[in-house]
């Protein structure tokens, strides 16, 4: 998409991510987040959360990668200073599919700097059963004047 | 650390990461973030970004697992329902060492569960330079019933 395409009230929809395995939860969570219950299954088994979750964060990559392919691929886009909120609504298990429901709220043109591009969006990943699991706003940038 | 052990006012420094390098960086992107300036050498130094930058997400993995080592671990924590905000706030390059300054802003017990701990931090990232490039407002839970 073009930052023009992007319309406020819509909603753009994308997935399924490929599904987590039980290795690729421990595998990113040993490098970046090895708390038990994303790395031990016997004590994750035997805790409230009845087996491995992800990573809170590996659950956001999964959202970046399906923002990126269903909206900001081909984009001007240039980064994003950051998020209003992030909420984990509910644990990411292996196996899940998880789908991205963007949901279009601004678009608009930094008044300072007319090439700048602003896009506030909510972004929920909802799991195969219909359950959020995440939800943020993001800001995300443009670079209006890049060829 | 121990629940007990979190008090208001109080800075938590560890660090730094092992430095990210450049492959790391593209792995990250690959999978989670295939952004072109995280991922497209030539592309990025051409840019604004001058050279690769690391997925905003891979920077939040490093400070989780930094406050896992530098906090979390063996603590009675089970979770986080969220952040209040996050910000990237400079570009991550590749060998850049990253220091996390987490400030305790409240720690209590939740009034209707009395064996749930919340805690609420900031979490800044700092570079070998000094610049804070990430800030986020975390909540942290914890079960006090735990053995």
């Amino acid at each position: 998409m073009k930052f023009a395409d992007f319309l406020p009230g819509q909603t753009i929809v994308h997935g399924p991510a490929d599904v987590l395995s039980e290795e690729d939860i421990v595998a990113f969570a040993r490098t970046y987040d090895p708390q038990w219950f994303h790395v031990d299954r016997a004590r994750a088994a035997a805790s409230r959360w009845q087996g491995l979750i992800a990573s809170g964060w590996q659950t956001c990559g999964i959202a970046m990668r399906l923002a990126h392919e269903g909206a900001l691929e081909g984009s001007e886009s240039f980064g994003s200073p950051g998020l209003d909120y992030l909420k984990w609504l509910d644990p990411v298990r292996p196996g899940d599919a998880l789908t991205l429901h963007a949901h279009v709220l601004e678009v608009r043109r930094s008044n300072k700097q007319p090439d700048l591009g602003i896009l506030r969006w909510r972004w929920q990943l909802v799991n195969q059963r219909g359950a959020a699991v995440l939800e943020t706003m993001v800001t995300s940038l443009f670079d209006l004047a890049a060829r």
